[in-house]
């Protein structure tokens, strides 16, 4: 291929007039759509005019406008999250690129692939006083996987093709298990026009690109036949599934579950808890009926497995650290999600292939036996009780509201919730079901910030419908996020559930102080959802009984746009309401077992 | 004071009854109200109830509530740059504290004092995956002056003692010049909410608290002799003011002018253009008349003295390009604000000690000779052009706004100028006036976030009117910080300058890329101001005339409450009006020198 050794010796196959920005970011620019960079969201900006203008023009890249960086940066998380593959973020240089860091820090730790460029002052123009120039270098701190200081801009070919390796390595770094995002930033000098003559794609373009793979954690079932002896000895296992994004899990463990005998304890956002996968061993409810001090000792297993993110639900939490002296097993591809100190032995290994694995070790099949069978019944006691309570009555409320998404939310549609409550109700709320529902959240870092965005993200790349349930301060929070919904054409339906201010901490000890909780933790706000739906132009309602809240998303989810569906609900209510139920719930349980 | 050494010693004068929570952190808030911070701003959070309670009851804080991170760093920003004192910043743990980034970047490069408080998690739940964890340590990297990771908190007197002092030293730090944020976080295990008996500030408060002063950097007129024997041999040199905030350095740089005999070349930011002050050596208009290459040339200086940040104006910066064989000292207090590369003398030293010294140094005093009367000349010719054309249409747009802020705001205001075209437009547009009117704008980092919060934090702090001037695009993107109106019943003017985009791309090279433009920079948005007031709860109007935008104007000021007036202007009319406006000046100006 000829290629030259050094980055300075012009190149003889440069094509004539293409510039210095139009050869190397030309070239960055074609080898990031090689390595399956199809969207960049992008907000305006001067300083980053030539690698806006060139990915604009790729002809293999689709551009997302966005003004307000910080919804940008979400939205690019959503779309990467539900894609499963690294999106590109552009900004201009200042605090344009610091907008995108809390985006970036969920990324980080919800293992979401983006490829963050930052547009910047040329080194003599840095730490001088020049106009939005902050310093840039490792901007996002650890929170990037990898940072690369790109050199300037150079017509040769040599710097055509380090610009190529950059595109390719980053894009593998941010899609390298544990996927994450990836920080290149730009220097740039003035003119930031590129002259998109010619084919400024076709610099130094190898024959066959760059490509690049990296081999799977891969447990084998001989290196876990003694896990797999050990077992075999502890009939009376669980299997905790916390929040995780890969759909070929559900099935590996679901094997898993029905070879060990063990019933699986299943967060919606394990993508186990629903679905046509074999649900023979899923265990919902257990947020409810874990607590009960009492029956969760009566519960006491013998040994527990646990994939995914620690899980949303704290009484499970709380069940893990109870059993502390029982054999925990956590796996996971590279981190130690163990908060409650509880694990004894953590397996660095690709979850599904390790399920699979461990279920070729375990050789017999225990099915579901009378173990299984304990907890199946109580976790249908405790669901029936709450239906029974949640039945009594047609007003709309932040529980029944995910009781309701059950019932009409078809195969095929994906449910992102809200930080904060609605997690946990979905969590408490949403049943077991055949029906493939996709849950999603921002579970990385859990913040209320970028979840109007993050959803719209999801909706911009799934087929079926999209439904956000989220709570008013989050709303409000990330409400520029719904400008995306009219300039990309989006389609999705936001459950708005209103309280007017911080429910979650009506349920903390510092409600137990009335001088201080309205002002510090309630934060009422009397802010009005119409008002901000008009502003962005997405179609807007109330409702109050949970028949017209079914009927408005079944209709909502029908129609093309993004409409808000608004309940109402109060703090105090909500509390009564939602240990109200856990009583039930706790009651029906204690009958049983 | 029989103070203990270790910190582990249990105090035998610690009230009974109080937690380690209130031990430390009541020691701390204390502390912190000892060494001048009496403002703190704060978001919702579970992990910061500690220290947010323990804020809320001490009787000399204040606490300002905000739902958005993003917003409240932005207005705490305002308030310290207005009031010139270090304001306190509170988030909960992960990407709350994260949603700071923006303005403390912003604080770092416009040395404004803020002492940042997060909430965090204890060492033994970091990097396990508990919820909201982020990795906060240096969270702000470079953009924090002073960072520290505070240890648990514990009930002895040893402990107290040590957050007093690194309450004392942070605030101290964020003062000290050149001024910036300061960044502690705190580590918090559970329960978390402090028991607020007894009066858990008077901790280890010791006698006469921690009094912490740093000297200046005080230049003295035998250290600047022989630069004053060098201007004594160059009358025709000028002096440059860029953006600062010392009130008092007008009176120290107009005494220095009227000795050296120089014009003022003075940026609004400056503090310098207006004022009551000796405004007699104070050029305006410089914007526009030296974008005439032929007059720039004419209008050689034999020498130039640099105060503040480097000046908005692009026209003077080149000017500074054009003449860089002059000598050109730089006077800062710390940094090396010469993005132009050409100063030839860097002096760090307080400026308006500086001026003084200077003024002491040179002894004589020129006065205004033929040199700064040709400048004058050239400002109030270039002046009066744009004003002739201004005058011939009663349309209001961009540059007639500030025109018109010129001729209604009274002794007093203060004027807040949005990043991108205002803080332009101001510089080219603003004369100069006897009127004490304040400038202000985010010109560290010159970003077009956060600018509404910046503005109504000024507000909160400031006797007279304050008027924020700001475009579409930052207008939308700092929507959230109005929410702070009402809910702290703040009093503002808003002017909306929507040309429905990022109207300075216009003036860019990328205006001559039709089939790119709109989409990446010109950005419509088609939002309408009008329901984001309703939302917010603030006054809207909009104004076609320059006559109603004076009147609407004056009512507003004399009116409490926050009020939006709107202008709706279009990009490439807007243009067109500045280049006819740049071309009425030089010809202008033109005859005349």
């Amino acid at each position: 291929m000829g290629a030259q050794p050094g980055l300075t010796v012009a190149s003889p196959s440069a094509q004539a007039g293409l510039s210095a920005l139009d050869v190397t970011v030309g070239a960055f620019v074609d080898a990031l759509a090689g390595a399956g960079v199809s969207d960049v969201c992008i907000c305006p900006g001067s300083r980053s005019a030539p690698l806006a203008m060139l990915l604009q023009v790729h002809p293999r890249i689709r551009v997302w406008m966005h003004l307000d960086e910080r919804s940008a940066a979400y939205f690019a998380l959503g779309m990467a999250k539900a894609a499963r593959r690294p999106v590109a973020l552009l900004a201009t240089s200042g605090t344009a690129a610091v907008n995108f860091a809390p985006a970036v820090a969920e990324a980080r730790y919800a293992r979401v692939p983006l490829v963050v460029l930052t547009a910047d002052r040329p080194p003599e123009l840095r730490d001088l006083g020049a106009p939005q120039t902050v310093d840039q270098t490792h901007l996002y701190g650890r929170h990037a996987k990898w940072f690369v200081e790109m050199p300037l801009p150079e017509a040769t070919e040599g710097a055509a093709r380090y610009a190529r390796i950059v595109a390719a390595r980053a894009t593998a770094a941010a899609r390298e298990a544990p996927a994450g995002p990836v920080h290149l930033n730009f220097p740039f000098r003035e003119p930031l026009i590129p002259s998109l003559d010619g084919d400024p794609g076709s610099i130094a373009r190898p024959a066959e690109g760059i490509a690049t793979s990296s081999a799977t954690r891969r447990a084998t079932a001989q290196e876990l036949a003694p896990l797999a002896g050990d077992l075999r000895g502890a009939p009376d296992g669980v299997i905790v599934c916390g929040p995780q994004d890969d759909p070929a899990f559900a099935g590996a463990v679901a094997d898993l579950a029905a070879v060990l005998g063990y019933p699986l304890l299943a967060d919606p956002l394990s993508l186990v808890r629903c679905g046509g996968h074999d649900r023979g061993h899923v265990v919902d409810a257990y947020d409810a009926f874990l607590r009960d001090d009492a029956l969760a000792e009566r519960l006491r297993p013998q040994a527990v497995l646990r994939f995914g993110a620690p899980p949303t639900s704290k009484p499970l939490s709380q069940f893990l650290q109870r059993h502390h002296d029982v054999p925990q097993v956590v796996v996971d591809e590279a981190a130690w999600p163990d908060p409650t100190h509880t694990a004894s032995r953590v397996y660095h290994a690709e979850p599904a292939s390790f399920c699979a694995a461990l279920t070729a070790a375990f050789g017999t099949r225990r099915g579901v036996g009378g173990w299984t069978r304990r907890w199946l019944a109580i976790a249908a006691r405790a669901r029936a009780a709450m239906a029974a309570r949640l039945a009594e009555d047609d007003e709309a409320s932040e529980p029944a509201v995910f009781a309701d998404l059950a019932a009409v939310l078809p195969d095929g549609a994906a449910l992102f919730a809200g930080n904060s409550m609605p997690v946990r109700d979905l969590d408490t709320f949403f049943p077991s079901s055949p029906r493939a529902v996709r849950f999603l959240a921002n579970r990385g870092a859990n913040g209320i910030d970028g979840v109007v965005s993050s959803a719209l993200g999801v909706s911009s790349v799934t087929d079926g419908p999209l439904v956000l349930v989220i709570g008013d301060l989050s709303f409000f929070h990330d409400m520029n996020g719904l400008l995306a919904a009219k300039r990309h054409r989006l389609d999705a339906t936001i459950v708005l559930l209103n309280n007017d201010g911080g429910g979650i901490f009506s349920f903390l000890p510092q409600a137990e102080h009335p001088a201080q909780f309205e002002e510090l933790f309630g934060t009422p706000h009397g802010l009005d959802a119409r008002p901000a739906c008009d502003l962005y132009g997405v179609g807007y309602e109330r409702v109050v009984s949970r028949s017209a809240f079914r009927d408005a998303v079944a209709r909502s989810i029908a129609s093309p746009g993004v409409r808000v569906i608004e309940v109402r609900t109060d703090r105090m209510a909500n509390v009564a309401l939602h240990r109200a139920l856990w009583a039930d719930a706790a009651a029906a349980t204690a009958e049983a077992d």
